[in-house]
């Protein structure tokens, strides 16, 4: 447990909800101009955000009345956006199901070196068959076999990122540029992956990358306690956060990894107003409900329920959301409202206010906010949280200029970068 | 033929020739720095150059006597440059062979998006058994199988690139934020790939990034006129060069191409002195032979010649440098040589004055180097070169100061960047 509280702040096109960009500012086109990821960026590094973070998946949705969520490729933009904005993390999503290992490897260790430690590299199966259908004739592979891979991709990659462990000092060896005897093949062979190596880029200044990991599902959290440095996880509850926490730490532990080396992420929606009743209001406009009872019909809608017979007032039944461990789409959501029922008896009017778009939301004054946002770090549920804002750039300059001061004045979170990484910043080992 | 000199420079690490490392200036380990690299592209610009060339192969080259010839991912070292520098074009070689398809043009799509126009893509389908080892257990495919998945690799991205042709105006549709029928599906289906589509990006302000290619081999010359916009070759006398080009164009026209829409670009090593005995002995030194004789030596052992009996004053025979159609190294080196001597009754000592790392050396004064780079392009024969220096930054900073200012002064050369996109600055068709 590191003891700052970490921010990284969500960049997800224009804005974390789906149907929020009617109220945004700027220009439709947005979700595809440097100009408006650069602001943002620049914006975050203004907030002193440990890291931006993008997700991702390679392929276009085709809902045009949501903004397309991923479009510019995030290795690529990153890229553009460490050359141009300093210090702050550069997390990039990537398809351990879709890249070959020894390309992503040389690819993100590329983004390392030229940022000088401060890429963070978050590895995801797919879930999506949209996706499959972009990289060949084959359906999506079933989960198990997605995370089969996915831990065989990483082993590979932290094998190459280790395979050329040159000396930064500058020899004098009139015959040799370098040292032959710093590069090494890894010789791998596995169920998915044959790598001879070495990779031609020596280690960076962090090692390699922070590697951060998603996956709620088993095979998910072990993944996770075995390579996760930052997990990023839908946590509502309390005891949840606490269940949640103890249970990735214990299964690193076993794995012979160092408990203490895990940085538990949750997601954090948050909706700002001058007051709790106008945080409300605009809660009900960015979600795309439109109000209160849109909120609820909304929900009656994701349940599967007829709204004529729904009693909103009613305490809900935990297993309304039980996970099918088969089921294709992510199973964090779904297993993070059943832990928030199983431990508070809450109705739908209750529920619909607690979490927005899969993550816990955080509603009120830029105190509130910024009180929820410490309470749960000083109790050491979390490390901090991936900020998700419903639309950019608006709500966060809102965040910057009056939830961070607050922060910054309780004295729980940085006024400027120290560290050199963000490795270091993380507190997290160094690999070598 | 546009009217205008092209020259590109090729950045091959710390530059071309593998061994002219112990006589230039810097760190040994500048292979690895943004700072180096970021150097060069500035050097480049002040330069005026049509773009910067990065050659690529994703395996590392043991022989540490030699710099590391391709380290650094040029996919993301390109962005990087790309948003520290304006104007210049970003030419980035990729394999067909080890990449996908939807992976490779949406990155590149990225790239071309956030640098406002700039990308340049070299395919190439990898040679190197190395590089196999990098990614599976299969041996390298042979030529023809690489090349027809070239080719559909250049098809599936093409379609790709124009599958989201989403107009830059703002609409006030207050339902959609985006226009759903400006994106389709490819559904394409080939020997080597199945992509539905459609590119989560939309086309770029220059439709798609301009396509190079490099490839000399039969196969290849296929691709450079289906499919080629630039052509990156190896042209060691007048004659080869008007039948390369001619080649080439009649090709493209058979395949239903404007033959116009190809530009020639052969690579042009270049080593400038005060003097022409004073280039000649720089030609030593950085070749690595170390003398006149030197150079004959190592000539000797290129063809498999016994050194004692060998008379460099004695005509060479055109079949030396034939080549074989099954060879696994790129046929074009071997090629222009054997054209070369076709042309030109040449001894030992001639000929290893006029190629270095398989392209036609240049030495001289500036004013015999810009007179010899005029000299083609004026009659026609080439729309410009590749410039590859012997060591960099130190030729770069030489070429820059000495030899632009006089293809400048002689009127063939831009003075400013005129031009929004890299393929309206070759003067190419726009696709769409």
């Amino acid at each position: 447990m590191s003891h700052q509280l970490h921010l990284g702040i969500g960049i997800n096109s224009i804005g974390y909800l789906a149907r929020a960009w009617p109220y945004r500012t700027g220009q439709r086109n947005d979700f595809i101009n440097l100009e408006h990821y650069e602001r943002l960026t620049r914006l975050a590094h203004q907030g002193r955000f440990d890291a931006v973070f993008f997700s991702d998946h390679p392929a276009l949705m085709l809902d045009a009345t949501q903004r397309p969520l991923h479009s510019l490729d995030p290795l690529v933009l990153l890229a553009v956006l460490g050359a141009r904005v300093p210090d702050i993390g550069l997390a990039l999503t990537a398809s351990s199901t879709y890249n070959s290992p020894y390309n992503l490897a040389r690819r993100v260790a590329t983004l390392d070196h030229l940022s000088g430690g401060r890429a963070i590299l978050n590895i995801v199966s797919s879930f999506s068959p949209r996706v499959a259908q972009n990289f060949g004739a084959d359906p999506l592979p079933g989960r198990d076999e997605r995370y089969r891979r996915a831990h065989e991709f990483l082993e590979v990659s932290k094998a190459l990122w280790g395979s050329w462990r040159l000396s930064q000092q500058d020899s004098d060896d009139p015959e040799h540029l370098w040292d032959r005897a710093s590069a090494r093949d890894i010789d791998h062979h596995g169920e998915f992956f044959d790598v001879r190596g070495p990779l031609n880029i020596p280690s960076s200044a962090q090692g390699y990358p922070v590697i951060a990991q998603a996956g709620a599902s088993d095979q998910g959290i072990d993944l996770a306690a075995q390579h996760g440095e930052l997990i990023y996880c839908s946590l509502l509850n309390w005891q949840a956060a606490a269940e949640f926490g103890a249970r990735v730490r214990a299964r690193a532990s076993e794995l012979g990894r160092e408990p203490g080396s895990v940085r538990l992420l949750p997601g954090l929606v948050v909706i700002t107003a001058a007051s709790y009743e106008q945080a409300l209001r605009r809660h009900e406009q960015v979600s795309g409900a439109g109000s209160a009872d849109g909120l609820l019909a909304r929900f009656a809608q994701e349940i599967g329920a007829d709204l004529s017979s729904f009693d909103p007032d009613a305490v809900l039944d935990p297993d309304l959301f039980k996970s099918d461990p088969d089921q294709s789409r992510p199973i964090g959501f779904s297993q993070a409202l059943v832990e928030l029922l199983a431990h508070e008896p809450l109705t739908a009017r209750e529920i619909v206010r607690r979490y927005e778009g899969g993550h816990r939301l955080v509603l009120g004054t830029p105190e509130q906010v910024a009180h929820a946002i410490i309470e749960w770090w000083e109790a050491g549920l979390v490390d901090g949280y991936i900020i998700q804002l419903p639309n950019l750039p608006d709500d966060l300059q809102t965040f910057v200029a009056q939830v961070v001061p607050i922060l910054q004045a309780q004295g729980v979170y940085r006024r400027h970068y120290a560290e050199a990484t963000v490795r270091q910043r993380f507190g997290l080992p160094q690999p070598f």
